[in-house]
Parts: C-alpha cells; structure tokens; sequence
C-alpha cells in the first residue's frame, strides 16, 4: 500500500462480544485518511477541511475477515485506487501482527464545504493523491 | 421491503457538516436489524443475542445518495436476500420523506456466542428470515 | 420529574463486558433533552438549533447506580434546576423497570449558534423551561 | 499531575458545531486511563482487563472549559486522588496548546470481571496508582 498508519483499539470501540464494532472499524478508514493527510499529502486534514474542501463518503465497501480486538494496533494501509475530477477512491487493508483482519473501498466526492456541492480537487491535493496511486 | 422501521437522528449522529456522519448510518442498520427481531422475527434481538446467537457482520457495502439531517426520521426498508446455512445476506433501503438518502447491503455469519464459530441458524429463525425474502 | 421519555439500549451502546459504556448513557442525556423539546417545550430540538440557539454543557456530573443492560429500556425523568439568563441547569434520573440505573446533572450555557457566544434564553423557551421546573 | 498523554480529536469526535461533542470527550478519559496502564502501570490495560480485573465507572464529574476542535491534540493530565479497597478516584485536566479545555474527576470500582462484583485492588496495581497521587 502507498501509506500505513496504526491504530489503537481502543475500550470504546468494542462490542458486547469484545470485538471491534464493525461501525467503528468503518471509523477506521476515517481515520487513516486523516493520518493519509498529516503523513503523505503534507497537510493536516483538518487544516484542508477549515479551508473549505470536504471528501464525503458517496460509497463504502468493506469485509470483515477476522475478529479485532482490544488492544490490537491495527495496520492500516491506503492506495487510492482513482482521482477523478471531483472525487477520489481509495482501497484499505487492515491488518493485526500481519494477520488480515479487513479490507475495504470507499469512493468519496470532493465537495466544497460552503455549497456542500461537488468541486474539482485542487490540484496541489490530486498531485498528492496520485503519488499516492499503486505503480507510482 | 419486507420490514420497516424508522430511526431518529440524534446529535450525536451528526458530523462537522451538520449531517449524519456515515459510520453511524452504518450503525443503523444494525438498529434496523434489531427492530426486525423485534417487528418481524418475534423476539427481541438481544434474548436471542443472550442465548448464544450473534450475527457478526462479514460484509457490508453502503451507498449514500443524499444527506441525512438532524432530527430526520430515516425509514430504514429491509429485505432478507439469501438465507445460508450459516449465514444471511440483507438489503436496507433509507429514506426521508420519500427522498433515498441509503441503499445498503449487509452480510453476517450466524455464530455460536460461546466459541464465537459459525453456527446453522435454527430452524424458527430460519423460517422468520425466509419469510422476509422478496415474493414471499 | 416534570418529564419523561424512554431509551432503548442498542447493541452500539454496549461495552465488552455487555453493558452500556457510560459515555453513552452520558449520551443518553442529549438524547433525552432532545426528547423534552418535542414532548414538552414544544418544537423539535433540531428546529430550534437550526434557527441559531445551542446549549452547549459546560458541566455534567453522572452517578451510575447499576448496569444497563441490552435491550434495556431507560426512563429517563428531567426536571429543570434552574434557568438563569443564559444558562439551564437540569436534572436527570434512569431507570430500567422501576430499577434506578443513573443520576445526572447537567449545566448547559445558550449560545447563538453563529458567534457561538452566550445569548439570553428566548422568552419562549424559558417559559417552556420553567414549567419543568418542580413545584410548577 | 502524574501521568500526561495526548489524544488527537479526530473528525468522528466532531458536533455539529464543529467541535468535540462531549460525551466523546468522557470517552477521552477512558483512553487517558488506558494510555496510564501502558505509560505508568507497566501493563497495557486491554491484558489487566482481559485477565479479569475491570474498572466500571460509578460516578463522573466534568467541566468543559472551552471548545475542543477538530485535529487539536488534546493534554490530558492524570493523577489518582484516592485509592480504596475496591475503588479508585482519578482527577482529570485537559489542555490545547497551554489552555486548559476540560477538568473532570472519575470514580471507578474494581470488579472481578467473572463476577463483576467488587473485588480488592491487587497489591502490584495498588502500588502503581499509588505511585501516581500527587506528593508521592
């Protein structure tokens, strides 16, 4: 994958069976695309998210290939997949100690945050997101 | 569909963007399954969840075609797609006031809560889940 | 208490050893305020944050009496403490069949929504809060 | 304070407002009390919590002094104020860049997690918390 991150399974995340809840795995992709930002776009999400550009998830697909657990530091790895004009898809794998635990695609449009409508990626962004493409 | 059911926004449902945050739609549709024990099956979920049986999602695919505000009503329409040995494939539609807002597909393993490994759906759960399938 | 209404426990509210982790039911008392927006004071909740009025808490202070359970539904009784010029302070008691599961407190400042800065109560609302007040 | 972590405000943490909703922020406490077995106790909690010893909350008080924003790292200081036979009391204070956000104080029983009726603190944790009152 073009960037890793970890994270921390934390009590909250957890269901009555003692597994990640799977809503809150989904969370975890959130997550990773935050930290896709601070570690391999250059800016902090939040920061791109202030300035006005916002990625709303349109489409989530995603399998659930062994039971998470608390304290498990997941692995997750990112590829996008596709830049399109005005949105993004980008394909996740987590994994515990090298076991596969998920994998999952998520297709999000590029909106600006004070129409709420779809905007083109900036460019700086889909340089970004390209160099973050498998094969480059 | 074959059930409905229909789920409040609440606050805590909502993102930075004021509108639901996708994860927690995610969680709506397993509110909605739970209704359908509740509205359909003819036990609650959670005795049937104390007596050992528990669906773990293994496979979910969510599409997210308009935005769900604050203080809507989502009409969550479910529809049993295929009935395994071991396992059950569900539809859900969302809707607000007509307009989709989801579509959603859901598959889970029916496993024994003590070893956490699937396990057949019995037969009086089986037949209420048949009963929810399209043409029925 | 001046108000009632009742939360049904979901499977996302519960922790690993299978009762609602307590930030949730700290949740459940949003979720109740809500509630007594459209049982009592008469517009939803989300209508009037909509037109610009918050509460956001600046304090809370929780007792958790005995656990709750899946599936459990909780009364949840508010009586309002006070209505200063813009702040409320309200009350809330839990319980599960007559079991008392939680008492609450919180102080919430009213905020205009826009400067996010404290604004008086509307006279609408501190009417409405007031006859929640005991003794009314 | 005796123990100090940092909990990055992730956009799942986020209201409607655009800040922290607060019981996402009690929530905190519990990743701060986490993160005080893995830095300071010595053993990660997830093993102490799997081998059977808990720490249900029983009561929580917390003050929210000013807004958390998304992508804020969030301080949050620790130290253990009491330790009982079979509770513990933890005061809480979190920070943003030198400002003090939230203070809350939190009592939790220890509970045999067999049981979940209360069990005596075992003498290697009594030490650690302990170790971790103010003056110690």
């Amino acid at each position: 994958m073009a960037f890793t991150t970890s994270i921390l399974v934390r009590f909250g995340d957890l269901d009555a069976a003692g597994i990640a809840y799977y809503p809150n795995l989904v969370n975890f992709l959130h997550e990773a695309f935050e930290d896709f930002f601070a570690g391999h776009v250059g800016r902090p999400y939040p920061e791109v998210y202030r300035e006005g550009v916002g990625f709303p998830t349109v489409k989530v697909e995603m399998e659930f290939l062994s039971p998470v657990r608390y304290g498990d530091r997941v692995q997750v790895g990112l590829t996008v997949e596709r830049v399109g004009n005005s949105s993004v898809q980008i394909r996740y794998a987590g994994s515990v100690d090298g076991r596969a635990v998920f994998t999952a695609r998520n297709v999000a449009v590029v909106v600006d945050m004070k129409t709420f409508r779809p905007t083109p990626l900036p460019a700086w962004l889909r340089e970004r997101f390209e160099a973050a493409m498998d094969g480059e």
